[in-house]
C-alpha cells in the first residue's frame, strides 16, 4: 500500500457519513480525493467547498474514477454497498484497499462469497458516529471525536493494509477501535445501537400527547431524540441484523417485565437491591469507556 | 403573603436538589434563609458557604426554625414530605406558603386529607430538573436553566400565592411553568420521568458485557446515562405512581411489540411507515418545546 500521502482517495455516497470522512481525509494530505454521487448537485457542493478534486455521479464516472483509487471508502448502507461492490469488482485497481462504514457486516460478507478479487484488499468497517441529520449539507468531520471505530477484518487482509486503515481513523479523531469478527460485531451492535433505536422509536410511538414535553426533566429528550430517524436506512439495518435484533429486543423485553413484575407486587426490597445493581453495572460500564477515552488523548 | 424581601424562607432537606433551590433563593434577596437537614454536616456546610443563615438538624431546631418561616420548601421524597407535613402541621407560621418537590403528588394530596390546617397555603409544585449525582456537595442552581416546573394547586389556594411561586421559579431559571391537577400530573410523569427511567435500568439490566461500549456510539449512553439511579428513591417513586407507571409500561411493551412484529415478519414497507411517522411526531413535539423556550427567553 502507498504512503497517505501519495494515494488517490475515493468515497463513494457523499451523504453525512461519506461527506464528513472526505472532509476528514483532506486534512490527512492524500494526492487525489475522488466523490461519487448519485446527485450531481452533491457533487458540484463538493468540489466547490474543496472536498473533492473530481467528482462521478454515474456508471461512466465510476468506470474512470475506480482505476484510480488506491484507497476507497464505500459510504453507502449494506443493501447498497453490497451491489455496488459486486456491480463494480472489475474496476478496482490491482492492491487497492477497500473499506466500508455499514451498520452490519455479516449480510455483506456472506453475500459477496468469492466474487471477492485476491487482488484487492476488503477490509470492512464500522465508524460508530452519526447525526440525526442527513446529506453532504450537514456533513461536519468533529462529530468522530473520541468516537469508537469497529474493523471486521478477513482472514485475507494485509495486516500493513489494517495498520493504514486504523491510522487513518485515528487521524480523523476516533479514539478507540475495536478489530472483531462480522458475526460478533454484528451481534453487539443490535445491543447498542439497532435496539436503542427500536426502543426509542417505540416511546414516541406510544405517546399522543404532542405537548407532553410540558412534563419533561430531560428524560424523555435524551431518550427519543435518536427516535428522529432515517426510516428507509434504519428498517434496512434492522432487517439485516433481524436475528440479532429480535434476540435482544427478546433480552430488554424479558428485564423489563421483571422490574413490572416487581412493581406489580410491591417487592420494594427486590427493586431497590436489582435498581443498585443496575447503577453500578453502568457506572462501571462509564468508567471502562472513560479510561480508553483517556488512555488516547 | 409578604414580599420576597421581607420573607424568611425554609428549606426542609438540603439534598441536590433542596440545595440547588437554597442557592437560587439566596439571589433573590429574602430576609433570611433557613435550612433543616438530618445531616449537621451538611447544616455546616451550607452556613460556611452562605447559602443558609442559620440551620436545623433535628426536631428542637424544626420547632424553632418552622414558626419563623413565610415561605416554605419540602425538598424531601414523598413519604417522608408526608411525614414532615402531618408531624410538624400545628408549627407552621399562620400565613405560610409552603411548597414541596416531589416527583409524585397525589399520594401526599390523597393522605394529608383533612390535616391540612387552612391557615397556611400548601401548593404542591414538581420542579423537573435533577441530576444522576446526589447531596449538597453536588447542588448547582444552573441545573434549574429552562427547564419545566409544574404547579398543582388545590382548590384552596389563594391566587396571590400561586402567582408569588410562579415569580420566585422564574426567576431561578425554570422557563415553562404549567398548572394541571395532581392526577394528571402523575398520569403524565409516569410516562416522561419514571417510565423512562425503568427502561434505562432494564436496558442496562439486560446486558453482561461491561465492555460493551466498545460497541457504542452514543445511542447506548443517552439511553441509560439515566440508570444511574438513586434506588430508593426512584423505587419510592415508581411505588407511589405504580397504577399509571403499570399502564405506561403496557403502553410501551405494546409499542415495541408491534415493531418486534414488523421485523419478525420482514414487514419492511410497514415499518418504515411507522418509523417515518414516529420520525415527524418527534420533530414535532421537540418544536413545541423549542416555542416554549423561544418566548421565554
Amino acid at each position: 500500500m502507498k504512503k497517505r500521502e501519495d494515494s488517490i482517495v475515493g468515497f463513494i455516497g457523499l451523504g453525512l457519513m461519506g461527506g464528513a470522512l472526505a472532509m476528514g481525509l483532506r486534512k490527512q494530505g492524500p494526492r487525489k480525493i475522488w466523490g461519487y454521487d448519485i446527485d450531481p448537485t452533491v457533487i458540484k457542493m463538493a468540489i466547490d467547498r474543496k472536498v473533492i478534486d473530481e467528482g462521478a455521479f454515474d456508471s461512466e464516472g465510476l468506470k474512470k474514477m475506480l482505476p484510480q483509487c488506491d484507497l476507497l471508502f464505500i459510504c453507502l448502507s449494506p443493501k447498497d454497498a453490497l451491489v455496488f461492490l459486486t456491480t463494480y469488482m472489475e474496476h478496482f485497481k490491482t492492491g487497492a484497499v477497500i473499506t466500508d462504514i455499514t451498520g452490519v457486516k455479516e449480510v455483506i460478507i456472506n453475500n459477496l462469497g468469492n466474487r471477492l478479487r485476491n487482488d484487492i484488499d476488503y477490509i470492512p468497517g464500522h465508524p460508530m458516529a452519526g447525526s440525526e441529520k442527513e446529506g453532504f449539507g450537514n456533513a461536519d468531520d468533529s462529530i468522530f471525536k473520541n468516537r469508537n471505530y469497529i474493523l471486521t477484518p478477513l482472514p485475507t487482509n494485509q495486516p500493513e493494509n489494517i495498520e493504514l486503515i486504523k491510522e487513518i481513523v485515528t487521524d480523523l479523531g476516533f479514539n478507540h477501535i475495536t478489530e472483531t469478527t462480522c458475526e460478533i460485531h454484528d451481534e453487539k451492535i443490535a445491543f447498542t445501537s439497532q435496539l436503542c433505536h427500536v426502543i426509542a422509536a417505540a416511546l414516541v410511538d406510544c405517546e399522543d400527547d404532542l405537548s407532553i414535553t410540558d412534563f419533561e426533566g430531560g428524560s424523555f429528550g435524551d431518550l427519543t431524540r435518536i427516535a428522529m430517524i432515517n426510516a428507509a436506512m434504519w428498517t434496512e439495518l434492522f432487517m439485516c441484523n433481524r436475528k440479532n435484533l429480535l434476540n435482544n429486543i427478546e433480552k430488554f423485553e424479558s428485564s423489563l417485565e421483571e422490574m413490572k413484575r416487581m412493581i406489580e407486587a410491591e417487592e420494594s426490597a427486590e427493586l431497590i437491591q436489582r435498581l443498585t445493581a443496575v447503577r453500578e453495572k453502568r457506572i462501571i460500564m462509564g468508567e471502562i469507556r472513560e479510561a480508553k477515552n483517556l488512555k488516547k488523548e
